[in-house]
Order: structure tokens, then sequence, then C-alpha cells
């Protein structure tokens, strides 16, 4: 049975033309004018892009005995329907857990995902096995990431000889650490100032992490990278003082990669000043919105290339989960929604005001992500022999966000009320047709788990680098004898 | 007749992967496994890339009544035996004649060349005649770059109200300005004093331009296109101070792109200190060298993305002609060689050492600039349907450069005695093998002139952004009467 | 006669302490506990500083035929009523006008002055008599500045050739530059472009000159400063691209003063925007006001030292002046005022915020311009033998600053409303008291003109290291034969 | 007995003006010309400076069971014969010792000093009673300063949380916190790694702490001290990355001050590379020595003002002391002389390069740190009042600098054989010549400590400005019951 979108224009991270696709068996295997096939798609007047990778997502995230409203279900559910094919979860093992034992339990939850997904592995301690079991991950699993938190002083958090251990193993196993950038130790001396002083409301929330406090942790894990000779990833950059420290970085060759939050890109810290305590705990998530300064710096940041990809840290707590924390900022959990909603957003405030291109959007929607993960042509292309994974998007198509008509599971929507323009006509899993317009045609458990290779490309060039500079020892004679 | 690449790695700006490469018509029909063809050229342990696309050439240029030494015979053929399968030369019409009338001139001269090639149009005055012909060239002429200089007060040099008007020439028809950056002004003065110091040596055209006057002009080119509503391309980029006021423009969202030289990345001013005459003299061009400081930005530029294709700036002028200026470095023709050395010193300065991956090489030496120049995928890509320019790269192959044994016209090498590993086994032009290894066959007149497009993604998306942002009239009633 | 200052808190740069002051003769005769004079001025719960010092104010300046309306009289008064006790004006020559002619016209105007003055000179041409005259300036004139307009095309304006001798020869003079630093190729462009479309009201001069203007001039100007081996001094600093390029140059160690106006520190664009004709046009000067993140970035200049001093450009227009542009923003006369409300604006925003010590409120309005124009300690200083013009500050005294009560000759304010708290309780010129809180005692004709040395400090430490590091000449032997 | 400084130029951080000085009680009792006291010194052809202050020293310093070789007899007298009159040492408590305890210690060695002194008080742990008795250092003992090493792990090394604890108590109680700002953890894994490859030399030590490794801890340190609202000192900052994180605060408003040593303004890290591993080792301290472009880097902070002053981190061990880690590096003790050098070097290097100016050269050897350490004028100035602790300097004197003929008690001397010119004639502690020309007159024991106050001017401004932005709580009504 094949396949064939008629009609459209192709828009990749580098090309826009005219050609048809087709597909057979998950893959692409034909691309060119006039295509014939079992099964028409039209794509007249839209454009055929490689479907949307969201690099940071928590689905059925284990919380206080209870879990993030979003299973690997919905949330596949939610992201299709907003153009996105792909998701990376993170495996989260407690402090003194196997890892391997962690990766089972997320194997287990993501059995019945609608499209294909991955996994980061996090580091939340330090020992000989976790250090044997980076090797086990990286080379059996399938899992070239390694996620960090600075934050979260007491549970998930790991402190900076930690970090360095486990990123020079990262680089010895041609992985890629990642970290959850903002300094723990103040996050938590501050929170505890607040509450103290009785700055309980959800604005104690983003006073208590404010913009330097992300920017300071960036910086040092960048200089921690940089010191075990591998690349770094920051996820949900959010100001500009984190921007700062990448881009320093990056004008200095180190291979440092940020990555802007579609919220952050549109949302801003007022809304925690809502005097409605719902509306603000539901925007609750760290690192916080910023103001518009941050905001503008993050744009120039994807058009520059200063950071790479735009994510959503989907992570779906429930209006009654988010009541936990009244009376006490530091109790509602941390996460929103946007999985359904990332790509509309991105191409209305980003490619309808000029901000970016077409191909703009498809590098910082999809094919960097790709290339960083290792995954670059199978996910993130529009080639011959590449997954079928795609999304015909309608310029024209347009809504207005709204909890009452999403896919997610949670009650409410952090973009309620936005009108975008431009939506996917279809969205394509493996070839199957999981989105047509507003139907939804997803199949439980079609998603596949998608093995990473370690090594990529720049990191062996900068393990090349690391060597040629590396400390040379002074040959010397005549040497006196030890004081000691 | 049909041509297959058997058995090579290829490598694009973004992929890496064994395949077979089939030709026929001077363009990619196949790309895959096991093709076969009439020809077969064997790709056994080497990498498969497009060949390279140097921006930046001066092919018999004229000067003080006689030309610089390689034309576009010798100097296309000097590219081809190092990989480079088009040039792009500037025309360059006096202060007050008819560009188009120049344009003939050069068509004239480049009916020799032994590759594709475009131009690049220069604006060394203006007036109305030059803004109406502006929009023949680029629209009947295939022309969408226009070149500005900053230095050479008296000559080529254009104060900013010329260029401010340029620029916005070209933000309405869709082009892309381009500068030499350095403060004419300043380096007259310099120059001046220097002379009447009795600084008279090589070493003074060093001492005329500081790394300060090239970044001043670079930033104040920014401010022009800003304020116009252009991108902005900024040739020969050689030091910190320029590449700094790109970055800055770069991380506010401005579109600007910087090229630095192969020359610039790999040499230094300590040639200028020469006690050989010729030695300094030979290496005098504008931008001069710069100090080891400054090539390590110009590298982390590259591997940025803040700096965004290598070029050379070939413009040979032969040891005889360079002894213009003894007794005065002014008098001194400016211009070094570089098209045969670009890709193999880039690959054994960057990609041996790891501070490149092949990809970033590819990109840096073609692609980037094949989309900029909106040419791409015609030139730049392996994709069907892409012009088979192509170079076949042995990494194992290697040699000393030597003035001895080069294609170019010139009687010296400003690498002379560098080693380099990394050389051409095949370079094909539109599908013809040009050199084999050591074998020359190119064929004179082969090259054909490729027209490029306005109106690239990016001048569109800025032009989409510079409007939404544009001054808006403030509407008010009961203005007073006018006080004159 | 003699007179004694008691029981105040001497404030000045770098001390505070209580002290009394004894004053003869115009001059500081004694500092101490328990002074007794002829005359005594209670000083209870006040401050005693030196009087502030305003580096840049246009008193009865020519405009098309008529003058602005603050002379030698009011100007000085407003001035002395708000703690000012030294003003520097600017004579401006015509462009082909003598210095010296230009010099006894403003010696005229200014013998009507309440307190002390002195005058930088403005070069708006270049030619062999500009050249000899500066030194009759320098040498027995008693100025030591001389400013350069960057703006103001076809006027003020000069070029950057005859920027960079005028530069040149102020290094050998040991004076030192100045300059208004706006893009005029481009101010003038792009008045002429938003003209044409209609936008001709006062927010149309904002329009016309961005901040990337200002900063681009100001970055073009330390280059040419640089190269000229001479300090830098540049007005109204009204942006962060402006200060950004003051501070990237004195992070290399340059010379380079920066000086905001209190109005770009403390009033913003949105001014402009006003539904009411007049009192958007009575904000109209250059640089126009700015947003709140540059008027951040200017108070952190202040506490971090990267800008010097707080100035006005007091240039008092009438409503009536300011209405020759209706319908033409660019016949606005440029101006406001300021001289008065300088030192309580400065002190409530600045001092009661805790943005600035009260060392550094004395710092940035009297004693750091008194350095850099080598007045220090005749002016600036609260030492023995220095000059007795001094301000009795009462911290807790506060008005509302409004039209209706200034000393100022124009019929509105722009800081119309604003409460102040802080405000002089005694103003001294040369130990005559002037003000004596809302009673105005000043003598016109007091003010006498302030002789200024050249090579302050900084001039000759500069000379010194740009001498140490000047280019060398290579000494070869076997040089070639010219080729010409 | 009353004392005149007859004939020489007074220059102080503001002034240069010829006045005798006159001394009574060893302190300024009249500054002017022609004074007469029962002593004459004649300061003719020399410039009479407040002594210098070095802010960093280490006498007597505990370690592994012995010393460091210049106790405060030794230390302070070879101070003295450099125009050092006052030393700031630290007091270094155990982590779990009293604060009061150690300081006893402190007071016992000190007794010998030949001129007044203060100390700095390490936090080397934190709890309950050391929070406390930071209350009764700065109100009893007359110390508002407070030292916290980021590095040397597992013994003086205090962690993020101790640090933010310590710097917030610093900030109630008007003090000043200090660090020395290497990641300690990343410094003890990088030893650990160096010698396991064999790197065990003396350069080891300058491999094991790169400038990214101190820039990092400067950041942070910055990070929390704003985020405590209080000043921060960073102390021997040697590297652009240190230095740019202080830039980059300063530029935000913050209050933070940088201080260079005099070695890393003069000396490089190719000392290090030595094959004489004597020569390598007596260079170690930390951070180790950088190279040119730091230098530059420092030089640029000191004429810009974003670095304050210049100390020495004297900590004097002697070859044999060294020599405890011949095959380990990580066993030298770290430390270099220099109390003895740091005007001439400074002078030679600074003053007569032209890189400061005279009055730069007081502000950054003395005035800038008696305002930072709130001592001003007691110290750090000439007026009536301030103690005599005053240097004759006489310009034209020179020597070569050589441990055969220093007062420090090591047995070498890290600028052995620089040239410098520019000593000093006399030196006054109190009034009383402990120094003339090379003739030592010091007296053991008539130094004294000096007490200084807490809650600096720009302490109070920052702390007016963090309460005026503090996070202010919204106020809600209908907040939703609590969801646990």
């Amino acid at each position: 049975m094949s396949k064939v979108i008629k009609n459209g224009t192709i828009v990749t991270a580098d090309l826009t033309y005219k050609a048809d696709v087709k597909i057979e068996g998950g893959v692409i295997v034909e691309i060119g004018p006039d295509l014939q096939g079992d099964e028409t798609l039209d794509a007249t007047g839209c454009y055929v892009m490689p479907g949307g990778i969201d690099p940071h997502v928590h689905l059925e995230m284990p919380f206080m005995g209870t879990y993030s409203a979003d299973d690997f279900e919905s949330g596949t559910r939610a992201g299709l329907a907003g153009g996105t094919t792909m998701v990376v979860d993170f495996c989260l093992p407690a402090p003194d857990q196997s890892l391997l034992e962690a990766l089972q339990m997320w194997d287990n939850k993501s059995t019945r995902a609608n499209c294909d997904y991955s996994f980061h592995m996090a580091i939340t301690g330090w020992n000989e096995r976790i250090f044997d079991e980076m090797k086990t991950v990286v080379q059996d699993k399938g899992i070239n990431t390694f996620k960090h938190f600075m934050a979260y002083k007491g549970s998930l958090m790991v402190n900076d000889d930690e970090m360095f251990a486990s990123f020079s193993r990262c680089a010895e196993l041609g992985a890629l650490p990642m970290v959850h950038a903002e300094n723990g130790d103040v996050v938590a001396a501050m929170t505890a100032k607040l509450l103290a002083e009785g700055n309980n409301g959800p604005e104690g929330h983003a006073y208590s992490r404010p913009p330097e406090v992300e920017g300071e942790a960036t910086n040092r894990a960048i200089m921690l990278a940089d010191m075990a000779g591998v690349p770094l990833y920051v996820v949900h950059t959010s100001c500009e003082q984190s921007h700062e420290a990448i881009r320093r970085a990056r004008q200095k060759g180190m291979r440092v990669y940020g990555e802007p939050l579609i919220q952050h890109l549109t949302l801003d810290e007022s809304e925690y000043f809502s005097k409605d305590w719902d509306h603000a705990a539901r925007r609750v998530m760290s690192p916080p919105f910023r103001n518009k300064q941050h905001q503008d710096s993050l744009w120039a940041g994807l058009q520059s290339g200063s950071l790479s990809c735009v994510a959503t840290d989907h992570c779906a707590f429930t209006t009654e989960q988010k009541r936990f924390g009244v009376g006490n900022f530091a109790q509602i959990p941390n996460g929103t929604g946007g999985l359904e909603d990332r790509l509309p957003m991105l191409w209305t405030y980003g490619v309808a005001t000029g901000r970016l291109t077409m191909n703009e959007f498809v590098a910082v929607t999809s094919t960097n992500i790709a290339k960083i993960l290792n995954i670059y042509p199978k996910k993130g292309a529009i080639l011959v022999g590449a997954d079928a994974d795609l999304v015909v998007w309608d310029p024209k198509r347009s809504k207005t966000i709204s909890a009452s008509n999403q896919q997610s599971a949670i009650d409410y929507n952090v973009f309620e009320g936005k009108e975008v323009t431009g939506l996917p006509r279809f969205t394509l899993s493996r070839g199957v047709v999981t989105i047509e317009e507003s139907t939804i045609k997803t199949q439980e458990g079609h998603g596949q788990f998608v093995k990473r290779e370690p090594f990529q490309a720049v990191n062996k060039a900068l393990s090349t680098w690391k060597e040629l500079v590396s400390p040379r020892k002074v040959e010397r004679t005549g040497i006196p004898a030890s004081g000691v």
C-alpha cells in the first residue's frame, strides 16, 4: 500500500520546492513531480514539512504518589494534533535507583504512544553502578543523552563534582549531557525566605528563581562541559542571562546548544500577577516566564543560531494538582502543557511575523534536534529513506486555542484565547495518517522507541581538538629531592 | 553517457553516508547503493562532497593599465585543482560607468572559464542611472548581490549616504548588499602619515589598517543595512573587532553574514615583518593578516555559525607587479592567491584538528554560500537534480604546497611550504572530470554563468518583520498652527 | 568679609563628614569644626556639596534668526536655583567662520552670567585657519575642549576625515575632542523618508534617529580618537548602543567618557506619543528620549563608572518656537530645559532610591567633569583654596516641578509634575549667596570665564602609551628595485 | 616633635600639586607652602603619595605544621621598603573553630608588625556559632570583611548554600564579602586526573586551574552576592574570564570589585614551563599566572575602573617548603612574594609606560581600597587629619630586583632581574620614618590594628535599592482550597 502527498510545497530546513512525496512501508520512497500511489493526500496550498520533534516532554510523570495528567497516549495524540510526530521523554531514576530498572518503568509507560519517541536518561546521583550502567544505556539501550538537574535540591539535584564526573563519562561514551540550569541552593534559600515573609502565592515561584539564578547555572554547566571535553545541551533556556552564557561559550568555539520553550517565547511574567490564583498557578513551571526583553533575546537566538531548537517541557498537571500548592507555592507542581500548540504558536508568532523563515521554522522544530540527537535523517528530513513523519501544513487554517477543544488531558491551556493561523491538514507518523484536520485518527501503541547512536560528529571533532590541546608535561632533569 | 562515482562516502552540510552517485547531462540523477553507469570513478576511501564555491575572487582584474595574473582560465583551473567548482568574481564599474557596460566587459573575460561562475556587481558611485540599472542587473542579468567598498578612497569607495541609498535599493529589489569594511578616510590619513614618517615598507600596509579600522566600518555597514531593512554580507572578515560587530548584530536578530578568508585563518601578521621585502609584499592584501587571537576568533565563528563561509579574495599579482610598491607600500597591489589551496588548507587546519566536522567543512566551503546566493541546491548540494559539481576527496593524499607545482599563474604562494593532507582525487564540473589527482583535464570555456534569483527567504522574512515594526504615525487632533 | 557655613555635613566625591566651611574672597579658606566668620549660613540638617557643573548647555543659542529663550542671565539663574554653579556653553562658529571671531560673539553674550562659565569650541568645518586657530584657542583662550557634530548634515556636521584631522590636532595640543554622535547621513535620509510617508509629527523625530544610529556614530568616533591617540568625550549618551560602544572601548583601555542627560535618565519615549502636539514637540531633542531599558543602562553606567557625568543639554525653546515645526518635525527646534532640575531630579531618582551614593552624586554632577575639564580642584571640590561654589543641600525640602514657578524663561517644563525631595537651602557662587531657598539673590554679571589648561593627566599618559606602541619600521637590506 | 616633608609634589588619587606636608602626633596637621617643623625631610624631585595599602597578604600563615616565611615583622618591613604602609591579613579559622579564638591567634602574631594592619575574617564553615560571632567580629572587633574560599576542597572551601548564608549575613551586618574564586570541585578533579596521567610537575598546577575555572566561580559568587543584596570583592582576579564576569555585573549596576595582583599584571604562564623545577615551583600560586592577553585585560580594567586595586597575595614560602611538592604539584605550597615590589613594579610597568596616570597609581595602590574597606581618609589620603602613612617617591631612583638585597625572608624573588625605576626615598608610618632610601629604620611593634566600621556608603545604597525592588506579594481574594 503506497500513499502520495500531492500538490504540496516541500519545506525542509534548507529547501522549499514543489514536489509530491510517495510513502511505502512507513518511509519516504520517492520525491518528485506527478507521483502516483494507492492513496492520495491532497496538499494543495499546503507546505509538506518534517513532523515536529519535541525533545522535552514529561508524560505520566510520577509526582507525589500520582502522575502528570497526560500519559503517552494523550500526550502524543496532542502532539500529533499540532504536527509533532516524535517526543523525547525523560527517564527519571530515584537517586539510588538503577538506571536500567528506571528505564524498564519508562518502557512500560510508553507502550501506548501514538507516535515515535525516545528517552533522555537522568543522572540524579552518582556512584559506581551509575558509572557502569551509563555504558549499557548508551551502547545497548540506544540512549545518547543524559540529563542533569542543577535545581530541585534534595531530590533530583546533583552537585558540581557529580556533574563533572558524569560529563566526563559522557565524553568517553560519546554521549551528550543536558542540564536543567538553575542554582538549586539559591532557589531553596530564596523559597524559604519568601515563604517566611508570607510571600506564598504563585508569584513567589517566579521571585524565587530570577534570571540571574538560571544564568549562573548555565554558565557553570558550560565550564564543566568544557573541562570535561564534551558538548552540552541546555534545556529550557528562558532568559538573556542564560542565553548570554551560551553565546559567550559559542563565541569561544565551545559546542553548546540552547533550547527555548514556546511558552517562554510567547508568554511573560505578568501571568503570575493575575489576581486569579488558579490562572497564576497553572503557569508555574521552572524556569518561570520572563519579561519581554528576555523574549526578544530568545527570538534573536533562534534567528542567529545561538539557540538551536524549540521545545515545550510539556508536563501537564491539572488544576486540582496545582492546588496542592495553595498557601505554599513550592508545593505547586511545576509544569504546563504545550505539545499541541508548539508549532501553530511558533508559526504564528515566528513565521507570519517575519522573525523566522519557513526553513528556520523546520530547523528549530525538527531538523536541528534530529541532528543533535543523531537521528537525522531518519527523523527531521524529507529525503528518500527517511521515516514518513510528516506534517501537511495549511498556512490558512486558523483557530483560537482553547482547553475546550484540545487533545491534552488537562482542564486548561496556558495559551487559551490565542489566535493561531497555520495548522496541520494531515499529520503522518511513519506514513500513517494520524490527524486529518480536526479528525483524530491516532492508533494507540503505533509509536516505537527510536534508538540513537553515540559519537555524533560534533562529539568526535571536539574530542580530537581537546586531545590536540591537552596538557603536556614539561620534561625536566635535575629535579630536586622532595622537601617532605 | 552516464558516470557513476562508486564506493565513496557522501559528505554534505548535514549528512555523512555511503552511497554511489550517478551523473547524466551534468546533473546528479541518482544517489544510492550499487549504481551502474557508462563510466565509473572509484571513490574508495574517499569523501564525495559538493565542490567548493569561492564567493570572492578577482580574475584578470584591471590594475594600473595591466591585470592581475590569474585570468578566468588559470584561476578556475587552480580552483578545480583544489576542489573548487564555482567562483564568484566582482564586476567593477568605474564610478561613473554604466553597470551594464562594465558587466559586458566581465562577460567577455569569463568566456574562458573552466568552471561555472557568477558575478557580484560593485556599486562604486551613485546616481539615477545606477539606481535604474540595479533593477536590470537583478531582474535581467541574474545578479542578486551588490558590493560596496568602504575603503579605497578616491577610487572605489562610496560614502554613507551612497551606501544607504544603495542598501535601500537592494531591499526593494530583494538583493543582498556586501561590503568591504575598512574606514577609507582613516586608512588614507594613516597611509599619508606613515609614509611621511618614512614607514614605507610592506609592514606599513598593516600599520595603516589595524583591526579597529575594520571593526568600525563593519559596525557602520551593519547599522546602515539594519536601517535599510536588508541583510548584509561582510566580505573578508579578518579580525575580532569586525567579528564582534557581526555577532552583536546577530544577537539582536539582524541578518548579517561574515566571510573569513583562508589566509586570515592560517597566516598571521608576522609575515609582514620578514626581512625579505618580496616575502612581505607578496602578502599585502586588505585587510592585512592579523595576530593569532584574531585567528582564534575566526575559527570560533565558523564553529558557532556567527561566520558563514570561507573565501580567498584570490587576486594574484606577480612579484614584479608587487614591486610597483617599492618605496611606497600604498603602491603595492593588494591581493594574494589561495584558490587552489583553500580546501586543503581548511581541511588540514580545520577538520584534521577537530575544529570543524566534515559537514561543517562542506557548509563553510560550499553550501552556506550557495544558500546565501540563492543558488542552492543547484550548487552546494548532493541531491538528485543538482549540478554535478563534485569533489572526490581523498583524506590520505598529501602534498607540500609550493609555487613550483601550482596551477595559478603567479610565481609564489603565500602558503609555500605548508603540508596539507586531504586533496581531490577527482574534481567534476557539471559531470566533467576536470582534475584526476595531479592530472589536469580542464576544458577552457566549459564554465557557464550562474544566474541567481533575488528575494532569498531571509530577505523576504526580514521585509515582513520591518514592515511589522515600521514607524506608525500618531493621530492627533487640535494640532496648533505652525509658528512659521 | 568672611562667611561660615555651619553645622552641615560635607559631602564630596569621596568623603562625608561633619565640618564647617569658612569662605573669604570667594574661596574656601578653612574647613573644620567650630569656625567663626562675619556671616553665618546655617546648614543644620543639610549636606554641603560642591556646586553642580553642567558641562552641556546652550544659552541664547542662535536659531533661524532668533535665539533660544534662556540667555546667560536666566539660564545661570535657573542653574543656581537648582544648585548648579557653573555651566559650559558651546561656541558655535559657522563652518567657514573664524573660531576667534565666533568666540568674541560668545564672550559678548556671557557678560550677563550669574555664575562662572566656560566654553567648548565647536569644529564645524576644516581648513588651515581652523587648524591654526585651534592652537590659539587652547593656549591663549583657555579652552581645552573641541566639539564635533556627526549629525546636522548640511550645517554643523563634519565628516570622518575632518574629524580625524581635528582629533589629531587635539592630540598635539593636549585638548579633548567631544562628539555629538548620531549618523547624520542616516538621520537625513530617514527624515526625508518619514516626511515623504506623511510621518510629520514630533514622534517622527524619534523615528528618524533610533538608538542604532547613535551607537554607530559613537563607535566610529571612538575608533577615530583611538587612531588619533586622544581621549574622547561623548556628549548626551542616551542609549545602550552608545553606552555599549563606550564600555567596549574602555574595556580595551581606551580613554572614553560618556555623559548621560538627566532627561534620558528619567523620561522615556512615550512622551512623543502624546496626543497633544505641543507636549510631544516640547520634548524634541537629539538624541530623543529612549525606552526604560536604555534608562537602566544609563543608571548602571553611572554606578559602575562607565559613564562619567550627568548634564542637561539645556537649550530652551518656547512653545511658539517649537511650533515652527508643525507639519514638519524636522523644523521643530531641538532642545529642552533642565538646568534648574538636574540636581533635584538626580537626587530624587538616584540617591533616594539607592542607585547612587551621595558621593557618587557629587562625582557625576560636579567633580568628575571638573577633572575631565582640568579645572579640579578650583571647581568640583571642597578643599582649602577651591572656589566657594557650593550648594547647601536640604534633603528634606521638596517641591513639585512646575513651569509656573521656575527661573527658566520658557513656558513649560519637561519634568512638569514630578515631585522632588532634596533642594538647595543656599547656593553660593564664589562665596556669594545667590539662592536662599526660594529667594533669588543672583547678581547679573557676577559670573566669570573659567580658563582651562590643556594636557590633562590622562592626555599625557595616553600620548606616552601611544608613542610606546607606535609603528616601527622593519629595517631591510637588499630591497628590490621598484617595478614602476 | 613635628616633621615637615618639603619641596615635594603631592600626588593623590585626584590631585597633583606642589606643597609641603607637616606631621605631628602621627597625623598630617598642615598642607601648604613653606611649612616649618622640628625635622625636615627633603622631597625635592619627588612625589609625596599616600603609602601603599596591600589588602591581601598572608604573614606567618600556618601550613602543614610550619609557617610561611615572612611574619608580621619581616613582611611589613618588606612592605615599607617598597612604599607600602598598611597590610591586611586573613584570619583563617579552622572550619569548626571559633572565629574569635582564631582572631586571638592572629592578634598574637601581629604584635611585631612594623606598620599598621587589619584583618579580613575567613568563613571556612557554617553553623550557628559562626552566624553569631560574625556580629561580634563586625561590631566589636572592627572587621568589616569576610573572605570565602571557593577552592581548596576539603579544607577551606565553602559551598554555595554556606556562601549564600554568609553573604546574607554580611548584608545584615553591613559587611563586605570577599571570595577566592576558583571552582574547587573541578580543581580537585583536574588535579587527580593530571597526577594520574603523570603530569606531576609545577606546570600541572596551572593546568589544573585554567581561566574558565576561575571565571565560573567569579560569576557564581557575583550571582550569590546579588541575590543576597550585598557588594562583593573578588580577590586576585587573574584572567579575562573573571574580569568579564565582573564587568558584566557592573554594567548591570551590581557593586562588584576586582583585585588584580602585581604578579598577574607583569608575569606570565611561561614561567611554569621553565626546565628548572625550583623556578617553576616558586611561582606556584592560585590562580596561576596567565598569558599576555589576560595581562592586557587586567591593565585595561585598572584604566577603566572595572578593576579596583592591586594587591600581592604575599605568602612567602621558601624553596625548601616549595619542595614539599616534588613529585606532586598539589603539595607545593601556594604563594609567592611581592610586598616589597608591588609599587615599583606597578610604577615601572604602569605609570612609566603611560598605561596609568600617577593619580590612578595612587588610587589602585592605596585610595580605592581604603574607601572599600571604609578607612578613608584615615588611610589612603593626604589630608589634614589623616594618618601620616606616606611615601616620598623618587621617580629617578632605580634598582634591579633581586633576592640578594630584599627584606623578605624568602630566598628568591619572582621578579628577580626586573629593572624598576621609581622607588621610595622615605616611607613613613604614622609619621615615623621607617625607610630612608636603602636604610631600614623600622620599629618592630610600631604597627597598630586598624578598626573598620561597617555600612560603607555603597552597602547602604545597595540595601535601599534592594528594598525598593524587593518582591511584592500579589493580594488575592477567592483563593481556592488547597488540593492536599
